[in-house]
């Protein structure tokens, strides 16, 4: 029992990525595309913005560490087979007859195992990041943890630049004024893997991929589930940001106004009650009937 | 006679793009960015930004391509004597007194003979950057196809940031939402030219960029004579996209609407009509007048 | 006497910038920062958003001269005793207790002595990035002026992009549309040290750097005293303008309206009358006070 446990992480860290995992990040990718306002119009009008869009959806950690190492953004087209599978994939979520495929893959049981899916190829990109700026700057651990974020949290931080070519501009918001979940975990990925990377995390870096992966996957399911938006880490994250951050006159003025809504757990309880009813996800679901 | 025939693509193909070529490409250029609007303000109060954005219009196919290849952008600053021609044609056709060079390109046979010239540098463009995408990635055709039209359409696909540098943001729209024909016919010439390096196609290079070049001049050519900006392809654009992307419940909807507005041929005349009478093209001739 | 007087621009120009020089230009950068509207609760709501948005102002240069040369964008990250020593600044201007270090800082004297301090450092990174582009590009002098130029305006010229970092965009304006004065006189400094470099300008490298610094400094205080924005060349810049790009007719008109407002040392005087009593400044303080 002791050995099939100890064998399990090691066994888990072989795991290949291509082609049933990248497939499910590619559906879950183009499936938050399709979900954005305005996409199904884009997806008539103009199918290429909307292609290029989907590409900078599934390859955007890709691209985004490519540019920060000075390597070219265009190397992930190189990947013939990846890139075919991923046009296949937006092709049959946006254009498929009576919209079935998209249908199909949206139905709770299948969202949950392509979400927790694509949730395991975020662990290997975080690793691959790290070790990527390890092997161009040794011990630089800055550009490994920015690297590795890069990589896993991807999309995400490019966002601006996705909903540009779209015809979209939203320059008051980006996820570095105000982060939403993922790119807050896979930050907190790229710094324990680099900790383990530099060693000073006395980890094997199977466990910490093992465990790093289960975290991911149950908190995203029960995050789908519960359809609450509000990061586990908040209680945590308010206590170090009052701490750190919060002496500043102007800050603790500000906080003074807002006690009550950053009062930690009742607020993140508040916050998934109405996540569940009056939400994004909410009006998404009424987007999709009158499709 | 056959023989004739036979050797005019080889020595076509064998034409130096420097200086007059260039030089055309630069006039074409540098008279499109004249007649945006604002472009003159612009001259006059901050000649730098006119400048650099005189230089994106010019050198923008060869920045993207770098960008694209993780090279440096600025290479094209190092060839000193065509950014001095570029420079000098700029400085002609915005300052020059009472207008005298930019009336002078400007008229008819002239500004025919430069456009059609122009065109002939894209042909050259898009083989450019197709080989010299294939010397980084061997066989990867993604990438000879994007290398290929950033290099070929050039100032359009970055004309977002192009205008950034004038002061002027218009997110709801840019060359991948809508695409202009020059965007269009490079893309086609960058698929065409990447099917032969590749050997898909079989025809010789030089036949296929002399009969490109032709297709290229003669419609541009005749675009400008009868001011039409409907692309020759219309009618093509519309079967294959009501083919590949008309089943989705959403598109079907919006086409219905638009029935009469995508009607094929007849759509085409309508808009080169309008095209001739109310457009862009009318209201820049206004303002050549008033200025 | 002149035995003195020889060797000093010889040892000057062997002063290590590490780590105070580094330490004043990081200071003045954050504190310019910290005098942006609305930074103030951006650095209450989101640290990283801050953070990373005083990073671009500490380390702008560098990240836009390796972005110019095809280098990668997060070398910077990899000096991480400098990183820290940045970080260490921001920390303390922004979330110091009672605002005690920024007081501190902006007191007249300490300030004064903070912004000589960093204009000293500009000559270093002008010289640095005219050498560094030299390395790649011989006697690409463009080259040499634009990677200079960059490195020594830093934060300036990608001014829009560190906006967009914080939510603000303002299409309407950049650095190259409407130039401030430090991002001018870079320009000024980079053609010198690029001149000086290519055999042009016959003078020896430190004396150069010596009397260029003196005239940064000297200015740059004097502007601090007198609050007065006005660049020290206007006269020459608004003859030059004048001469080369005045003949347009457009130009002319527009010219012919605001005769009073360009008319050459009487505007110097009123924009710095008026700088000093209704300016930006004034706001500065005002705000600085309600804080």
């Amino acid at each position: 029992m002791e050995a099939l446990f100890g064998a399990l992480p090691r066994r888990f860290a072989r795991l290949p990525m291509f082609p049933f995992f990248d497939l499910a990040h590619y559906a879950a990718s183009v499936m938050s595309l399709k979900e954005q306002r305005g996409a199904v119009e884009i997806s008539c009008h103009s199918p290429i913005a909307c292609w290029f869009s989907a590409m900078l959806y599934c390859f955007g950690g890709s691209i985004l560490s490519s540019l920060m190492l000075g390597e070219p953004p265009v190397a992930f087209l190189a990947n013939t087979t990846n890139i075919l599978l991923a046009s296949s994939v937006w092709y049959l979520i946006f254009y498929c007859p009576h919209n079935l495929f998209y249908r199909y893959v949206s139905c709770l049981p299948i969202r949950l195992l392509v979400s927790g899916m694509k949730e395991v190829t975020r662990t290997w990109k975080i690793t691959g990041g790290v070790t990527h700026a390890h092997s161009h700057y040794k011990n630089a651990w800055i550009v490994m943890i920015a690297v590795g974020w890069a990589r896993g949290a991807g999309g995400g931080l490019i966002s601006n630049f996705e909903q540009l070519v779209r015809g979209v501009w939203r320059p008051e918001t980006n996820e570095l004024l105000k982060m939403s979940y993922p790119v807050k975990i896979s930050l907190v990925g790229a710094v324990l893997f680099t900790m383990q990377h530099t060693l000073y995390l006395p980890v094997e870096v199977h466990n910490l991929m093992f465990f790093y992966t289960v975290f991911l996957v149950v908190t995203k399911i029960t995050m789908t589930l519960t359809e609450c938006r509000t990061s586990p880490f908040a209680v945590l994250e308010n206590a170090l940001g009052a701490f750190l951050f919060g002496f500043q006159p102007a800050c603790l003025k500000a906080k003074g106004k807002a006690k009550v809504s950053y009062n930690g757990s009742t607020s993140v309880v508040s916050e998934c009650t109405s996540g569940g009813e009056t939400g994004d996800s909410v009006k998404k679901r009424h987007a999709k009937k009158t499709e």
